[in-house]
C-alpha cells in the first residue's frame, strides 16, 4: 500500500501509473478508508477488477491499459502479451471499454513487433497515458455537451458512481453534475443509493461532498415517488456498454429509471465517452449480462441480512432499450434518435 | 422477554395477548435473533410501533387494540383512555388500520361505560381479540380468493413483508402466496429486499423458509430486469391505506412495481383486507406519507455506508393510482376497477 492518492494531470483519478506498478484507490474501502493499492501483476489488476476494486467502464478500460504494460515488464513475448490481454478481458464481461482498451493496446504492440523490449514497453506506456488523457479530455467535453441540456436551477437524479473515481478522473453523468455545477445551473443532486454495492451511497456522495455539491441520497425504489413529485428535471446515466441501435446496458436499476422517466416525461440521458458503443452489438440483446454472486445480496456490507439458506438472483447490470433514451451525451456531441444513424456516423472508427 | 413465541390459535402472529401483558416478536431482531418482547404499557406500545418492532398494517392495528386494552389496566377513566387512543393513533401517520381498530376499542369502551373496571377490561380484551381472530380469518378468505387469480404454475413478486408478522398471523399478500403453494399453482416468490429496512429480504425470506417454499431475494432496483425477462406472472403487494378511488399507499417502491407491472402487462394487485380502507380519503393525495428519519438510508443494518455530511431523503411509503392495480383483493372478493364504486359497496360499514 501507498500513501499518495492517484492523480492525474492534478486531477483525482482512481489509478495512476507509477515507476513499476499501478497505484489504484481501493474503492471497496471508501467512504469510510481511502487506501491505494500496489498493483505489480497482470494478476493482481484482474483481481482488483474482479472484485470491484477499480470499476465504473471507463476505469477498468483505463486499468487493464496499464494492466498490459505491467505484462510487458515481465515478457514481451507474443504469446504472454496475447494471455495478459484475454485474462485482463475476461475478467468482467459487460462493460466494453475493457476490450476497446485492450484492442488498443494489441494494436500498438503488434505495431512495434521487433522493437526491443524497453523500446515496445515505452510505447505501451505511452499508449496508456494517452487513452487515460483522452478519457479525462473527453469527459470534460461531456460536462459540457450534457450541462448544456440542462435548465437553470434544475436538479438531476444519478444512480451508481459515475464520477472521478468510475473513468480516467473526470466523470460521465457525474462529470456532468460538475459541470452544470460550475455554471450555478444545478440546485440538488438525488443519489440512488445503488445496491447491492452501494456505489450511490459510498463513491458519488463521496465525490459530491468533496465538491461541497448538494445531493440526498435515497433507496433505489424511491426513486418513483422523487419522479411522480416532480422533484428532478433530468435523470443521468452512465454506461457500460451501448449497442448499436442505442440500447444500454448499465447498472441494475438504470431500466427501472428510464421506464419511470418516460411516464413522468422527465428527460432521460445516458453519458458515456464513445468508447463505451460497441458497434458489433446490434442490439441490447448481444449485450452479455454479468450475475454477480448472491452473498451481494444477502448481506450488505458484508454483514449477512437474509436467513441462512436464502437464495438470490444477482444480475449486475440490465438493458435500457433505446425508445426510452432522450439522448446520449458523448464527446462528439449529444446523438440523438434514430440512433442507428447517429451512433455509427459520430463512433465509427477514423481512417 | 419471555420465550414463548406468539401464537392465535395455533398460528404464528407477531403478538399475543398474555394475562398481564402483551408478547410482541420484535420484527428488528429477525432473521438473526428470534425475540419475544414483554409489553406491559401503552408508551411501551407505542415505543414498539415507531421502531417498527411490530410492523405492517394489520399487525399494528391489532398491536394497537391490544394497546388499549394495557390502558384499561391503568385505569379506565375516559380521560385516560381518550389520551391512550391519541398516542396510539400517532404513533404512526400512514397505516388507517390503527386509526380503525382504535375507534372499534373506543366504541366498545363508550358502549360498556358504566360497567364496572373489570366488565369494560374484559369486554376491551374480547374485541381485540375479535380484531385478531377476523384479521386472521380474513387472511386466509383472502388468500384463497387471491390464489384463484393465479395461472399454475407461476411465479410471483413481492415487496416489503406481507406475511404472518404483518398481520394478524397469516399474511395478506404473503397469504396468497401461502394458500397459491397449497393449491400448488406456484412454483417461485422473488421477493424484493425492500430497502431501506430489508424487511423482504430479512422477514419475508424467514417466513418463505419456514414454509419451504421456493423463493429467491433481489434487491428492489432489479425488478425492471426482472418484469422484461417475463420472470412473474403477477405482482401482489400488500397496503397500508386504500383511498375511496383505490389510489393505494404502501412501501416506498411499490409505485415503481405497479409502473413496471403496466409497462410489461403483468397484473398488478393489491391485496389487504377492508380494514385497510379509508372511506374518507377521497383520493391517494388525502394520504398522510410518513417521512423516516435519514439514518435508514445512510446506514444499512445500523452500520454506516454514506460519508459523514451525508444527506437523505426517506418516505417510507409511496402512493401507486388506481389505473395501475388490476384488482384488489380483500376477504370481500377481488375488487374491480372502477374502484370509486367497488370500494364503497364492498367496505362501507354495515348496519
Amino acid at each position: 500500500m501507498t500513501s499518495r492518492i492517484p492523480s492525474f494531470d492534478s486531477v483525482l483519478s482512481p489509478l495512476d501509473y507509477r515507476d513499476d506498478h499501478v497505484a489504484l484507490i481501493d474503492q471497496t474501502a471508501l467512504p469510510g478508508r481511502l487506501e491505494v493499492l500496489r498493483i505489480a501483476t497482470v494478476s493482481e489488476m484482474v483481481v482488483a477488477i474482479q472484485r470491484l476494486a477499480v470499476r465504473g467502464a471507463p476505469a477498468i478500460g483505463i486499468a487493464a491499459a496499464y494492466g498490459m504494460v505491467l505484462a510487458s515488464r515481465a515478457s514481451c513475448a507474443p504469446e504472454h502479451m496475447a494471455e495478459a490481454a484475454e485474462a485482463l478481458r475476461a475478467a468482467r464481461p459487460t462493460a466494453v471499454n475493457l476490450g476497446w482498451a485492450l484492442d488498443r493496446m494489441l494494436g500498438v504492440f503488434r505495431a512495434h513487433e521487433g522493437r526491443s523490449q524497453s523500446e515496445l514497453r515505452a510505447a505501451l506506456l505511452e499508449e496508456a497515458r494517452r487513452i487515460h488523457a483522452e478519457d479525462i479530455e473527453g469527459n470534460k467535453q461531456i460536462g459540457r455537451f450534457g450541462a448544456d441540456l440542462l435548465p437553470n436551477g434544475c436538479s438531476v437524479l444519478t444512480i451508481c458512481n459515475t464520477g472521478a473515481l468510475a473513468t480516467g478522473g473526470y466523470g460521465t453523468a457525474l462529470g456532468v453534475v460538475r459541470a452544470a455545477w460550475a455554471q450555478k445551473k444545478l440546485t440538488r443532486v438525488y443519489a440512488c443509493e445503488t445496491r447491492p454495492l452501494l456505489q450511490g451511497a459510498r463513491l458519488n456522495a463521496w465525490e459530491l461532498l468533496q465538491e461541497g455539491i448538494p445531493f440526498r441520497v435515497l433507496v433505489d425504489s424511491a426513486a418513483g415517488a422523487l419522479l411522480a413529485q416532480g422533484r428532478v428535471q433530468a435523470v443521468l446515466v452512465g454506461a457500460d456498454r451501448i449497442a448499436r441501435n442505442g440500447d444500454t446496458a448499465n447498472k441494475i436499476g438504470t431500466y427501472t429509471l428510464a421506464v419511470l422517466a418516460a411516464r413522468h416525461r422527465v428527460p432521460f440521458y445516458v453519458v458515456a465517452p464513445a468508447s463505451t458503443v460497441d458497434l458489433r452489438a446490434a442490439s441490447g440483446e448481444a449485450i452479455p449480462i454479468e450475475e454477480r454472486g448472491p452473498e451481494e445480496v444477502l448481506a450488505a456490507l458484508g454483514r449477512q441480512v437474509a436467513p441462512q439458506g436464502a437464495e438470490a438472483w444477482n444480475p449486475a447490470f440490465d438493458v435500457t432499450p433505446a425508445e426510452l433514451i432522450a439522448g446520449i451525451v458523448s464527446e462528439h456531441g449529444v446523438l440523438r434518435p434514430p440512433y442507428e444513424e447517429t451512433i455509427p456516423a459520430a463512433c465509427a472508427p477514423r481512417a
